[in-house]
């Protein structure tokens, strides 16, 4: 569970294949019948949820073509999920996940919703740093757990300020009054953050850790997108750093998964795992919580963890170029949108509070871009504080979709 | 939602196909990494969890594989799940769900939480019948709910004596007290009954309906095994009775799944359906409870649904020869062994109080039959009232398999 020096890792693997997203057409993408192809009308160019126009990864077809061929369709057990991810995180982020502490569960929201159950009760906090992903307001919700938002700075860093008085909220009583006031708070980070793209540095997690102990809030970090941190592909960029390889981390809890680098929310699965001081609180999450989990599942993202390095690299070389065709035809044809600098993920996350058209409010961008363009973009709106006025689009596509959903955006907002 | 006449329904499909349970040997089997052949060392012979030791059913791993040819790994979308079982459901049981209240979840018991959540608070009762499975009881206590046993009689029929105690003690008033009471509660069914394969009849249902109605118990049917049901095998045996093709099931839910019945426990998926007078309850259920449906188990279960009658007719006639099978061998080698006479399921509901040696007591009957045979079967015991001395057999094996069990289980009792 101790970080290793980055510099130790061995280099990455170089891309040995194509990059998967320039496979399929526009005419191969309606084929699927998942929500990205089927919540809008055939005319909508949809560019929101995080679906990516990927083919299937060879290894996963494999993966699920060997456990079918065997009949290997029974319930899950054990650690074959952490397992796999374990040499993955060493390669890729020179971190050994601690796999006796593993918890495997049907779903990394499903999976924050049991860790959250296991370290609050209802009425207790969790703190969210948005603008962020909407089900971190809507699963604590859904569990009787009140959300307090720290907005993220102007800069989409996570900031101090906003989190200490959100943690002495949380705990009514400030720093040294949230063991004793018998009401306990979480810290939820989305670690990379989705949707700005930000990485978190190894400083700012380490001063967030310190300032959560401080007032006895935990924190527990959904690390989803980690394998999407551009340092293998674009230098400057910050690496990944995972929370329990951070001084401070014995009680954190994180969830991974393979689902959203290797695009299989059809196929789904997660691992929650924790530092030494958390080890007793996983344990805690009840036996049935895992009942729902798909072994096809957890078999598919261990080839994924396993095989998919290069197919990995690949993607991440696409999604690199994507992003700086998308921030060119950007700066062309709507200029007055803002673009977050991003380190992570495949999600461009746009400020076009500016670019909006006289007499149309922030919170009504996503519809007049969908009415005048026929794109679909991620609304801004539900990722809370700082979200209005924004749209969330979708980089993994083929550069020809892409360019044409940033050209229809620009003439949307040109009017 | 009207229940058609059975006999108006077309004969059933003839069995075209071989029988799935004569396929695998042991050798292929100890290949699979599901909880059957990993819980217990290689040496002992794993007829206990519900999984079954066919094949892959070739419609499924089809459907599976031309989702990825063409990388439909995305989020689910809408009623999919629903509008695969309804042609089924009206094929085999002459019963028409309702589609549009349809909601689809990601696992049976899940689904089972999130209708106990919506009818009911934390505190209030939750009637199960046992003998039945145990997460019957788990999955209502982790939401907070209070279980209370209404066992079956000792035919393993629905008692309307001990469930209108049961009403009376759940809704804190007896006849009339229910909705005024301000406590609320649920009648959980299994139907067909796990572990014992009593299949419900329309006039027990109908019972129990109107008993529940009279008391304001909702009630709630787990139908996971209906397509496990004998009458188009065997003459004389009960046809499966769709509760909401039931008179007083207007405000009754049910959840269905193909994962039994085409052993896709690996790639689950189920679906919540309700009577009119539930819709609306149906509807209140969040929408982040879908968020975890696995879309690709949603396509493999609508093919098992579309293509699975020559399948599944092949495999229930191979399941009610073994059942015969193992009633012959129990009868020479364990003839103190009492088999519940069943109706459905894939599973042996045994009575081994009688036959266990000297000294050894009922709630050891598992780890006896463990330890001397080395055959792993269910444990009785966490099925609640009626499940000590008791053990499930899983016939859902190939005859040379289920015999050898079976062999060994009456030396271990004999022992």
């Amino acid at each position: 569970m101790t970080a290793t020096e980055r510099d130790a890792v061995a280099p990455p693997v170089p891309a040995a294949v194509e990059c998967p997203l320039d496979e399929p057409t526009l005419d191969d993408l309606r084929r699927r019948t998942s929500v990205k192809w089927r919540a809008y009308p055939p005319d909508v160019l949809p560019l929101f949820v995080a679906e990516m126009d990927t083919p299937t990864a060879p290894f996963v077809a494999d993966a699920v073509a060997r456990a079918l061929a065997i009949g290997d369709t029974g319930y899950d057990l054990g650690t074959t999920y952490a397992e796999a991810l374990a040499p993955f995180a060493e390669r890729r982020w020179g971190w050994t996940p601690d796999v006796a502490s593993s918890r495997t569960l049907p779903d990394v929201m499903v999976a924050i919703s049991e860790v959250l159950r296991v370290l609050t009760a209802p009425g207790d906090a969790v703190v969210v740093t948005p603008p962020v992903y909407p089900p971190f307001f809507a699963f604590p919700r859904n569990e009787g757990r009140h959300v307090l938002e720290a907005p993220l700075t102007a800069d989409a860093r996570l900031d101090l300020v906003t989190l200490a008085d959100a943690f002495q909220r949380a705990t009514c009583g400030g720093p040294g009054g949230g063991p004793g006031s018998g009401r306990r708070a979480v810290l939820l980070l989305c670690n990379p953050h989705n949707p700005t793209g930000t990485v978190h540095t190894r400083a700012e997690l380490e001063a967030v850790l310190a300032l959560a102990d401080r007032y006895g809030v935990r924190v527990v970090a959904d690390e989803i997108h980690a394998p999407f941190t551009f340092e293998r592909v674009a230098d400057g960029s910050a690496a990944f750093v995972p929370l329990l390889s951070v001084a401070g981390s014995e009680r954190a809890v994180v969830v991974h998964s393979a689902s959203k680098a290797f695009n299989l929310a059809g196929l789904r699965a997660a691992v929650a795992l924790g530092g030494p001081g958390a080890a007793e609180d996983l344990r805690r999450i009840p036996e049935l919580a895992g009942h729902a989990v798909n072994h096809l599942a957890v078999l598919a993202h261990a080839a994924a963890y396993t095989e998919g390095d290069a197919w990995l690299d690949a993607l991440l070389g696409g999604v690199a170029r994507n992003r700086a065709l998308a921030t060119r035809l950007l700066a062309e044809h709507a200029p007055a949108v803002r673009v977050q600098a991003a380190e992570a993920t495949y999600l461009a996350w746009l400020d076009v509070r500016d670019a909006l058209p006289d007499g149309v409010a922030d919170a009504q961008a996503h519809g007049l871009v969908l009415e005048r363009a026929r794109v679909a973009l991620g609304d801004g709106v539900p990722f809370g504080s700082g979200g209005t006025g924004r749209l969330r689009l979708n980089l993994a596509t083929s550069p020809a979709i892409l360019a044409d959903g940033v050209r229809r955006l620009g003439a949307a907002l040109a009017g």
